[in-house]
């Protein structure tokens, strides 16, 4: 019995602790309760920064259609079998839809395979169109980094058959005018060719059927060194030491139209077809750039070579100079920053659009891929450390009042503002204080309070308040939308 | 041996069959044939269609900034949980991830819910938001009238502890301007409260837990007769015929604040405490669209009830008066069109917020969601048959030349109208010839050409034409970034 009573109180006790624990999970009432978060992966946008991400993508958008591009949309997800085929390794980050009946579908992983797939299926041959649209990856993200599961890319794509680099230096000419308009500090881009790369991989011995491959561990050279990056190559790829070695002098190789020229004399390189044809076109690419004034920045670059299969000819990545602070609570006391590499990127891809034609009917395609979220986080600290505040707001007016009893008279004088185009607001309270729509004001950054009083009602005015200057001046109420669009230009 | 010699043949012509049927299929080296086509009840958006799209949201986006609203953004997908218990029987139509390992995921439904599990885990407690995305619904699509599995909800909900009504009246005053100013014909709103229903269902006689599921009936009205309702409420849900009688007599009412002022004064109604502080609010409600001066699309209905479970008070649906023209394929000689119907819808949700509050509490929110796709489907109808032309490029001057060998010169001149912000193409051609250049422009829009020759570049001047005119005038080369900008205001 002595036992029995011991139990009885622990069972109790861990009773009560259950409850406890249950009352600080659940509330009083015992609901169930939610874990309050987004997917892994995935965050909101608050309205600082979509008032940031606005920003951000006027000033693409506004280049895109510059350059005289349309813009096209396609659905979220797609047949899977859409997709398959197209990524190579990274198939295994797309996310698929459960099978609930119906179709297997699978969410978009870029926007280039959605844009061949829509122009074979309406067999358009010719068009210049962006699209700005989420995509999804089930990638390890780095948030800290501005890398999601969830993201936004910004295509700008040039379709049809036209004369060697014209729409490829277009491509080019874009990327350094968003770069240059969004005052990101210094960049680069980096040019080079899937058969260039292809021509050099022949004449150093590697066979054929590991091009591919090796092209993956050169991929790798912006964030190994060299020596590892060969190591890989002779030690899991099993090139011999010599092949690797001569990979390696072309890939440290940099320079601009002077550097294709070269190579174009080069006795092994020369020699190859392949080579041959990314070197002319590198060149004649090289000559449209001076035109377009973009060769400061545009870099050959014979080790940039590209993740995604399905490139056939030239292919580029803009990369910034500075770097994302490191967060501090990760930082170790040594480490500068994060770079943050990549922020455009793109090739031509010809055979793509085939691959979707019941005849394989080739449409070429070039363009690019604008990678926003680490624009956005870099974006994001200036406009913190920065004095000016971002309003999330465009309100012009808060109709206001300092007495009692005017709501109604409030509420109809907002409705003539809002019926003449005038953004403007009202607290919806009977009777709130002044202060506290001044306060309002100030928060929010309304420039202007229309104040009205029995006195101004009789004498038919509103008094104007400027926020900032605290000065305040009556306005005839017939002038008042004018007055306001006057002083919100 | 005859019957085998028979069976053989019957099998050759089977094969032979199969064969031709693969090769039909598949294309002579037969690839594996991929299915052309989007996902059942989604679509692409074409060039045509983004720019009606782009119209629409504009006058939507005005609107909203118009009356202050910030803008948020959350993820397509949310935890499968944060949706769970929302939608009632319309949890069926979610569309779920499949379990990749992590976490379980689903397309989100509307942009209600993903708002309320903002508000809760940013424990924000007063906010005017809009929220402009995509939604996921499993249903049957009817893509002719404009109903599709993925869809743009436009949302502007009013979050915080406000006076009675002003922010509803404020949501209603909101779609009576969008619809009034995308022009699609007559329309008028319908408004009523939960607490009207839920009231007129117990002094009818409806037993409490009966009252969601008379809510469904009744919310019907709008596609079935009322006899037709009855029988369901009788048959199915187990009313008794007087008590559906009852029912039916207060769901035929329709009026303004005089019919609220009338109900008051109804012997039952008054008895009842939910229905009086429902025609209480309605009256004030009332009061206050009379100040915005929207009473006159504006109908205190009885009969709308609503499917989602989340609303609380005021409730409100916009219904256009037009029908969209069925398809002629689809059509039987009599059917006139089918109705648009509903194209706005909100009310007040006063409990969802609470619902992810650990400790429950409350945010009471009001919000009006507009259906974008049968607002498209009539826009893109109209734009069929007028004769306006829809642009879908801003391009203001194609760079052109009549003569051969002078690419690089076009080139050069493109980019410095690029450099100084104007809209410019220049086709990708070494030497395209004057009349295809013009073609161009006549089929895309563009209003000026800029022509470069031998000529022009040796007097330092441009020959700027008018597409539509075809006058011609020689402008100095510095100038001429300001004409064009001057013709193309």
């Amino acid at each position: 019995i002595s036992i029995n009573i011991y139990f009885w109180y622990k069972l109790q006790r861990q009773v009560a602790k259950l409850l406890q624990l249950k009352a600080q999970l659940g509330g009083d009432e015992g609901k169930h309760v939610f874990v309050l978060k987004t997917a892994k992966g995935t965050r909101d946008y608050n309205p600082k920064q979509m008032a940031i991400r606005e920003k951000v993508f006027n000033i693409i958008i506004s280049c895109f259609k510059r350059h005289g591009a349309e813009t096209i949309d396609t659905p979220v997800f797609e047949l899977k079998e859409t997709l398959t085929g197209k990524y190579g390794e990274d198939s295994k980050l797309i996310y698929d839809l459960k099978d609930q009946g119906g179709e297997l579908l699978s969410l978009r992983y870029d926007l280039t395979v959605p844009f061949a797939r829509y122009l074979a299926m309406n067999k358009i041959t010719n068009i210049k169109r962006y699209h700005i649209a989420k995509v999804y990856r089930r990638d390890n993200p780095a948030m800290t980094r501005g890398r999601y599961r969830e993201f936004y890319q910004c295509d700008f794509d040039i379709a049809g058959q036209y004369d060697a680099m014209i729409p490829d230096a277009e491509c080019l000419k874009i990327v350094y005018e968003i770069l240059n308009e969004l005052d990101l500090g210094d960049f680069h881009i980096k040019v080079n060719d899937r058969r260039i790369l292809d021509g050099m991989f022949a004449v150093c011995g590697v066979p054929d059927e590991k091009f591919r491959t090796i092209c993956s561990t050169v991929d790798k050279l912006d964030k190994m060194a060299w020596e590892d990056v060969k190591k890989e190559m002779v030690n899991e790829k099993g090139l011999s030491e010599d092949v690797a070695d001569r990979i390696g002098e072309y890939v440290s190789m940099q320079g601009g139209q002077d550097l294709a020229e070269r190579l174009l004399q080069d006795p092994k390189l020369s020699q190859n077809k392949q080579a041959c044809a990314g070197l002319t076109d590198m060149k004649l690419l090289f000559s449209y750039l001076e035109l377009f004034q973009v060769t400061d920045k545009v870099v050959f670059d014979l080790s940039l070579a590209r993740g995604l299969d399905y490139y056939t000819g030239v292919i580029y990545e803009a990369i910034l100079s500075q770097t994302i602070p490191a967060p501090a609570e990760q930082n170790g006391a040594d480490e500068a920053g994060v770079s943050v590499g990549s922020v455009a990127g793109g090739g031509r891809y010809d055979g793509l659009v085939g691959m979707f034609d019941p005849k394989g009917r080739k449409v070429p395609c070039v363009g690019v891929s604008i990678g926003i979220e680490r624009i956005f986080s870099i974006m994001e600290q200036k406009a913190e450390t920065s004095s000016e505040k971002v309003r999330t707001t465009e309100t012009q007016v808060l109709v206001a009042s300092a007495q009692k009893n005017l709501l109604e008279e409030r509420l109809k004088l907002t409705s003539e503002l809002w019926n003449a185009g005038v953004k403007a607001e009202v607290l919806y309270k009977k009777n709130p204080k002044l202060l506290s729509q001044l306060q309002h004001c100030e928060e929010t950054g309304i420039p202007l309070v229309a104040i009205l009083g029995e006195q101004e009602l009789k004498d038919g005015v509103v008094k104007l308040r400027n926020v900032a200057s605290r000065e305040e001046v009556d306005v005839p109420r017939a002038d008042l939308v004018d007055e306001i669009k006057k002083r919100t230009l």
